[in-house]
């Protein structure tokens, strides 16, 4: 792994990131309450595809708070961290993909 | 929508299921402790594609179940409601695949 | 696998999908055209990201008539090929998923 | 769009681009023989998420190319292209991710 820089990508996004994270939170013990109530199964196959769709759009702003701030400095010291850091942001997003 | 059968496909997968979200649910709180303790955000985005990818497995035995279950009795017992089935089932599938 | 049925289930839409696999071959040829011309990465993956969903469109066509046909036609004529049929479709829907 | 740079990111690999776009248009071509001799619908599904899989790495060489050429020497001459680049960069891998 490339170092870590001392605060991450997100650090002014925090609490955005904290409260799409609570809502997914929140989604998801909705899904139980739906299995808990024998709901069809095709209202809680949406509801599934709903929370992946929710956990993209945190993967996304945290990938751009990554490239915007991480690699963005890593790329103005210059170096080798730079490099680095760009491999391990094309190999995040290629796992992201496969996800 | 096809006409919801009395009892959901998973209804004899009941626990498995709950118990599957139950440890999503967790995953998810793990990525709030993880913002909260600002760990990097590689290691964010890595946490971010298991939970995603946990969400599909679930998607999946909903599925299974969904087919096994609802589709096959529809189909047995023929009838509009076994074409409606199958074509409520196929739009699903397309929107996970979209998901 | 289980038992392949005498004819696919994509059959009476053999032409259907026959076109739309001649259009997915004519937009790959387009992304040489776009890569041999030197084209903007971003306007190239855009259009990767195009071909892939023409791609996705095809697989949901194809199940639609798989289940439609195969699966059902299995499901009325009972048995353990019902049962092999429909772990087989959710089986390559989970690879589906993957991919 | 962000001012494009005067040679792509991917000019070092041009030729093993198009070495991988010619061999999906033969998956594709594949994938028609398969449909005109009639095999089976999941043969079939398997085949389309193979080259599914295949785009997606033309895609992730792409942006790895894209990010470590473009995107890095717009922020290595820094200014507003540099902020362009990154978000038209994550606006892309957006685009994917829905892919």
């Amino acid at each position: 792994m490339a170092t870590p820089p001392k605060l991450p990508g997100y650090i002014d996004e925090k609490a955005a990131v904290q409260r799409r994270l609570r809502r997914i939170e929140g989604q998801v013990r909705g899904l139980q309450r739906m299995v808990d109530q024998e709901q069809y199964c095709i209202q809680i196959l949406d509801q599934v595809a709903a929370v992946t769709r929710a956990l993209q759009a945190v993967a996304v702003e945290l990938l751009d708070d990554h490239l915007g701030h991480c690699v963005r400095s890593a790329v103005e010291s210059g170096g080798d961290d730079a490099t680095d850091k760009l491999d391990e942001a094309t190999a995040a997003i290629a796992r992201l993909l496969r996800s």
